[in-house]
């Protein structure tokens, strides 16, 4: 089964905004064995959205159109979509009443324009949308299917897990799924290269990727049913946990940083950090977990030295000496926070993040300091320029994270 | 002049990659003055790709093609455009020094799959590369030009800033100028209703955008050239400076942090954090201006109420009768952050970002302290459920700078 997306938005076309819903079903669509082949963008004209729903549907079974069921006068996608299959906008009492609740639960009065989105096409599996006021459609025509959603991604994502999900897969027999192997520390051709003979398999196939300095392998399998799927990848997973160990920090998760969340709570252990050339980015990822209060309770930036002295006890002496961005003062600067913060672990950063093509750009410390043992490692990144300052930040943080995932492995 | 955008390549059809491409090039050519009706995308697949370049130069002055410009197989973006105008692709010496040297300075032996990257097509002008090792195109044909550029955007960007944004400017007659005017603190709705007119007009034309949490106002005029449209923006300009005053925070600006940033160094003055519900993203915030530890060195993420005590020393009392979420702990926050550091401002957030659908979730204090002034500010967010704590976390930061420009401004 193939399936065209048709993003509608002169917005889009402005580059005011960065389309994220044709990511966002191109990425489900191909979870659900579904091939995407074109994705568009038209803008709020009906004779171009016309004409691309006529090419679409020439060349696809089902069109999922998103964008352009607003209640102004420029949102005509709903309109030209019942004018390209011939079909009546009827008014729907139940959709009228939903907008009506919509507006009544915000205190606010419903603009008579919004009437418009109660009309709903003729023949059409009307999808409710319960995070704001624009419904969705289903239509089946000829054999093909036309699914239309509104543009914003809460709205759009929420309507095409209850109801998109569910129609595609009542229409596919065959399932598709996907584990995706999270590594850090390696690189991804040396990844490749230790898993090169699986990269060859057809099922599961095995696709290596890199993004922000992390590496991951997308493991992927079809079959009949979930069942005969998940043996088939669970056999496959084996081997790659085999030869990647420690470099695995998690399948399926989120981020490194969610994984270390988990690990301490696991352990009843906390972690402070003192970050200097992250800036309080660490902190930020950690704190981006919800529940990352029961792990971790306190964070110093320290952006000047004074600080590191004043409120983390690093010596003026160390700090004269080697400089801010050093092994020593990075020691000093874990053990400090560690200290004020009573916690488990203390966890420092301190480095060149740029922006400039200084020989010491990308050069950063991190220290994790426990009571068993004081780690630290010199990272250095290839980045400097213009543009290295947020990769060269990230990068540190995500290094951060990795070694304190280490030492817990270690110490417990 | 109109132009499409087709973007090559089947990780964006898999939703592996987000196409950034798209929207970065809609911007630019809007501001060239180029329509862009159409954006595509189509996999590393021969015949569909020629059949979008049929239908492309059929409705378009221009295409640009981005991706597929790799050195390996499946990479035939270049190959495919040769044939479609019937050219031949010729080694270029140039070309294959600068991919040579660029691996060398990588202390990498070129790999021999690099050698099909110095194939240039015919006819063209070939632009050089010099953030990685494809070259990009520009073939003109019939009095219509074909744009390919690489598909990674450290490389296209750069690529198309230094060539295809001076051939657009030497194809077209007038000048298109836009300035954005960032307000915080006023509604997206509420700005519109104090520029209604304004909105109706068509050189400049004015239009409203509202994006997390702030509101901007996009001001553009044509004219035929820069002196004269600037001219006709200044006085737009100028008419709503005056009904927004200090709503505009900048104009042209990036964020708020970074004017907080150049009103702190104007001034010779310095600000500290003491975040709790934001959790280091005020300080990450200001970190990410390169040049912040000018006005900035010290911050305490305190994520419990012991930190808040025994680092920036909140009274027990205080937190057990009003709760960490209150004024009078956002008070004591905001003056210990700013004694610890010895800074000029103190600024402390405390709240509830979420997730969850707690009556409390959104409601957020914030305090900003100085030997001046005590300012005090409770901000209850609509945001609650699954997916609120991003938003409530960057409204809530944002606020806090907003805070600070204000007290900056009244203190001076």
């Amino acid at each position: 089964m193939n399936c065209e997306l048709i993003s509608v938005g002169t917005e889009i076309l402005l580059g005011d905004i960065l389309n994220t819903n044709a990511q966002y079903l191109s990425k489900q669509l191909a979870l659900l064995g579904v091939s995407v082949m074109h994705q568009c963008t038209v803008g709020d004209n009906k004779e171009r959205l016309l004409s691309s729903l006529d090419s679409a549907f020439k060349r696809n079974d089902a069109v999922i159109l998103t964008g352009g069921l607003g209640p102004t006068p420029d949102d005509l996608t709903k309109e030209v979509c019942a004018e390209f299959f011939s079909k009546a906008l009827l008014l729907d009492k139940g959709i009228l009443s939903d907008i009506e609740k919509y507006f009544l639960n915000k205190n606010i009065v419903m603009p008579e324009s919004n009437k418009k989105q109660a009309l709903v096409i003729e023949d059409s599996i009307v999808l409710r949308n319960k995070n704001g006021t624009a419904p969705g459609f289903i239509l089946e025509e000829n054999g093909k299917a036309l699914i239309i959603l509104p543009g914003p991604p809460k709205e759009m994502q929420p309507m095409f897990e209850e109801y998109v999900k569910p129609y595609f897969k009542s229409k596919t027999h065959e399932v598709i799924l996907s584990h995706n192997i999270r590594t850090f520390g390696i690189g991804e051709s040396v990844m490749a290269e230790k898993v090169a003979d699986l990269l060859e398999s057809s099922n599961p196939t095995v696709a290596p990727y890199a993004k922000s300095g992390e590496s991951l392998l997308r493991v992927t399998a079809k079959a009949e049913n979930e069942e005969k799927a998940e043996k088939l990848l669970s056999e496959t997973i084996e081997i790659i946990k085999a030869r990647l160990g420690d470099y695995i920090y998690g399948i399926d998760c989120d981020s490194i940083e969610q994984v270390v969340v988990s690990m301490l709570k696991e352990r009843h252990q906390t972690v402070a950090f003192a970050e200097s050339c992250t800036g309080g980015l660490c902190s930020k990822r950690i704190t981006d977990i919800s529940g990352a209060s029961d792990v971790f309770h306190c964070s110093v930036v320290s952006y000047s030295n004074d600080i590191k002295h004043s409120v983390l006890g690093v010596s003026e002496y160390l700090l004269e000496k080697y400089t801010a961005v050093s092994e020593e003062v990075a020691m000093q600067m874990a053990e400090g926070v560690k200290k004020l913060a009573g916690a488990d672990y203390g966890v420092s950063v301190t480095g060149y993040a740029g922006p400039g093509d200084d020989p010491l750009v990308g050069t950063i410390y991190i220290c994790v300091h426990s009571d068993k043992k004081t780690r630290v490692k010199k990272l250095v990144t290839a980045h400097k320029g213009n543009n290295c300052r947020d990769y060269n930040r990230h990068v540190a943080a995500s290094n951060a994270f990795d070694l304190l995932r280490y030492s817990i492995l270690e110490d417990s």
